[in-house]
């Protein structure tokens, strides 16, 4: 279990904490623990096996040192060892997509687009659905109004907007059950494969199940696919995130929810 | 400068029309002539000289037919003769590139994501930029206010918010600085050849400049960077759309602007 370790140490760092896994040099990523982007990444790199020195930037307070890193103001950042300075999910997962058809891992079991062009075509029309519509119409306003309103200096003591959460929570019933409907009809959400169309949900849907703000037992299809996917050791690298002083649902971490 | 007269009749055809330009079987695309995608994406068929039927979609009262096409109720939709339906900017740009990588087309001076991997990296990190976060801080709000909104049913008599307004000119002065930065260093945005980030933010800033909210002259740079692409054969595919009542600004058309 040697990736889910690594991970391990990754996600329990503080804020700009380093992973020391080993002695090698490393790429390092800037992510935020609950930015359903990092996570899709966090969980990819976890995926690959790939050690990563994992530095934590907040969203709602970032730093000139990662203005100038990522003029966007995006996460997450993965800085390659001797190599580039990849900026957002876009960008490296397609590098590393890249990376891996020049270099395949022996026994690797997680190509992020696979199958043939038209199977490709699926699975980033869904990475699109998960990173574009869902964060838009979910994600994005539930985290601000949960967490970053919150944190942002003079603003402690901000309480969520109830049109906005009522809007999101109906919003996000409306996803769930699309991922119910691709789930039954398909043994993984872009096809017969795991795809990083997969990774993206399971990110944006952890993110949001760290509040108890999913109705899981009313999908029971996209219930039965999450817990495929959070399962998988490489999912615990988000399973173990924790924000101080609002702990995530009992089911949060469990298996068997 | 066939590819340009393809093109001119595709965006003079009125909802649903069908442009015939010859009777070869042809792809279909689904496209809202002010929408960015939509433009990023007629542009790069256009320099491709890849004839399509076109049909538009009112991104404000969408159609059933066209939500069974695209359940994420997105433009742009291209359905391959014979082919893949592709749903959305990011699937029909990477699974344009993945055909031409396999069949290249002789004398094509456009690759969308040219160079080596980081190259390729650079690329998609500045479309990212402009479909991503251009879109959500200036093309997406200023479409709302200006056309999308006053169109529904009912609300004939919007006028456009003063206060998004007012962000909106300055999160754009703020993108035409970046652009202009870019444009300085580089031949093109991401490198020394013109890509598909250079598409997608033309396709921006041609949708906002029809409404003539682009203060060109304070960002002399980024001007110069879009009267090269403006004056390309196949950027003529957006220049030539009018919205019923609100006409462009002179300079909209003219490449010398």
């Amino acid at each position: 279990m040697a990736r889910a370790e690594v991970a391990l140490i990754c996600y329990e760092s503080s804020d700009g904490a380093v992973m020391e896994a080993n002695n090698e040099k490393m790429h390092k990523l800037t992510h935020f623990r609950l930015c359903p982007y990092s996570r899709s990444i966090r969980v990819l790199l976890a995926e690959l096996g790939l050690q990563v020195e994992a530095v934590e930037e907040q969203p709602w307070d970032m730093s000139l040192s990662f203005l100038q890193l990522n003029p966007a103001g995006e996460l997450p950042v993965l800085e390659i060892d001797a190599g580039p300075i990849l900026c957002g999910t876009y960008s490296i997962s397609e590098y590393v997509a890249e990376e891996l058809k020049r270099h395949p891992v022996d026994g690797l079991s997680v190509p992020l687009f696979p199958g043939t062009r038209e199977e490709r075509a699926e699975v980033r029309r869904l990475v699109d659905w998960f990173h574009g519509k869902f964060d838009r119409e979910v994600t994005r306003e539930l985290l601000y109004e949960k967490v970053y309103a919150r944190l942002q200096p003079g603003m402690s003591g901000h309480s969520p907007d109830a049109d906005i959460m009522r809007a999101v929570r109906a919003n996000l019933r409306y996803h769930l059950s699309y991922i119910g409907y691709l789930a039954h009809g398909r043994r993984w959400l872009a096809g017969e494969d795991l795809s990083f169309a997969d990774i993206a949900a399971a990110a944006h849907l952890s993110s949001i199940d760290y509040f108890d703000e999913v109705p899981w037992e009313d999908y029971p299809q996209a219930k039965d696919w999450y817990a495929r996917i959070k399962s998988r050791p490489a999912f615990r690298v988000v399973l173990a995130d924790r924000i101080p002083g609002s702990p995530p649902p009992r089911h949060y971490t469990d298996l068997d929810f």
